[in-house]
């Protein structure tokens, strides 16, 4: 791997750089973004070179999407008659199912491997990059089938993915799709639905709040711009996530007055601890 | 005020003594407590002697009861003999409408000022009090009427409350269980059963979250024992909050193709933003 095409340079293609740098990549990085965008993460050390979609990708050996999903999605449009043979074409996008798709109807010379880091932070953008933000971190793989992450840039691909620190996971996109909607999308609603109702309810109380409440509402923070095509593209899972979730909800405020409660708070502070671990 | 009792030594009557002592409070502070957390609390400053309840109270011109709930209930039947003339009998119970009408029931000679400060840590006991505990905190007051605000022992217990940094908020029981069921308990209980719900439907599958349910699920860690009375004494109040929390996911649920959660979106991000302000 000589050659990187990083398309969308923000948080997550911004750090792809620089932790490729960091863990010794030597080749070049060519990024593909906005103006503005190209502007920082040149700044950053996170690309070497700025580029066109139709300049960068036919010299690069691993094409990084890190776009929107939308954006991803579209540029897989446009990818095939770019692509050099033998060069790998993944994401990081962060549903699975409706990018793989794209990726099976739009592209029929170029190989692909959809990816999702599970890294983030609370702000966006190339002046968040962070060369550290995979370490310790699991980055889901949905290879077609597992014979194709045999292929050598495959190979090669999962080896930079250890090399930055992350843990190579690898899932159907169903699978991964299925997972994320209870561990990170009914997170956020959870979190925006508390934060609405409380606006509604309570908004001219907030005096009277523990501090509990800000942890919990820290999700809501993120802009909607960020979740419109997860929710768009993970929308049956979320469906089923939601419903799981009334549910739970539902048991707690009919078991109020019992002792049924205490096992729901023992189940749930055992995975609260899990996660700290 | 020179003499304080403070019943139930932990995270809040020991910041509560340490607090007085640190805005200048030169009189005497009698603990009333379990002898382990006595002696941590003595060890800390929080207090200067421990005693039992029949000893402790009848010197004192504030009773400060910082037990659990259920617990505050129980002193309070044995407090009316106990009481000096023109003493102060006040709580720092996580809901108020039990509290005040077991006050009520009990109480026929001594006053009593029914309290709660809006302060908390994750860590509970007297190891953890903190004399800048209720610094910047609202300290919600729940009187009978406002009438009893303007007593002697009630003006002087409400210039300590200034002294320790906290800000005084009337109430009444009534209206501070109905805000503190959507600002805290249904913060405790959208955490505790989105933690329960990820336990049962991706348990297995943990490392693909990302860094955001780790703070969605920080409250899930509360341990039941603090919970259980402020469920059974406000389950009418928290069965509302759950029931408007259930309608704004199932909204979210009905839309999230529609540009209608963008709305929901925005309203979460301002009120998570007011309260980081």
């Amino acid at each position: 791997m000589e050659t990187v095409a990083i398309v969308g340079v923000g948080l997550i293609g911004g750090s792809f750089g620089l932790a490729l740098k960091k863990a010794g990549f030597s080749g070049k990085i060519f990024g593909v973004s906005s103006q503005e965008t190209l502007r920082v993460a040149l700044e950053r050390g996170a690309i070497d070179e700025t580029a066109t979609l139709a300049n960068a990708v036919p010299k690069a050996d691993l094409v990084y999407l890190a776009q929107p999903i939308g954006r991803i999605i579209d540029t897989l449009r446009h990818l095939d008659p770019l692509v050099r043979p033998g060069a790998l074409i993944t994401d990081a996008g962060s549903t699975k199912a409706a990018i793989v798709s794209a990726a099976g109807k739009f592209l029929h010379l170029a190989a692909f491997l959809g990816g999702h880091p599970m890294a983030g932070k609370e702000r966006r953008g190339a002046a968040q990059a962070d060369g550290d933000l995979f370490e310790g971190r699991a980055y889901v793989l949905t290879p077609e089938d597992t014979a194709s992450l045999e292929s050598h840039p495959a190979r090669n691909f999962v080896d930079w993915i250890r090399k930055i620190g992350a843990r190579p996971v690898v899932l159907t996109p169903e699978e991964h799709d299925r997972v994320v909607a209870f561990t990170s999308h009914l997170a956020q609603l959870a979190s925006t639905a508390l934060a609405a109702t409380v606006a509604e309810q309570a908004g001219d109380r907030l005096e009277v709040a523990g501090p509990g409440l800000a942890d919990t509402t820290r999700l809501a923070l993120s802009p909607y711009e960020l979740w419109r095509d997860i929710l768009a593209t993970n929308a049956n899972a979320i469906e089923l996530a939601l419903t799981a979730y009334i549910n739970k909800l539902e048991h707690l405020r009919a078991n109020l007055r019992t002792r049924e409660v205490q096992g729901e708070f023992e189940i749930a502070a055992a995975l609260a601890a899990t996660l700290r671990k």
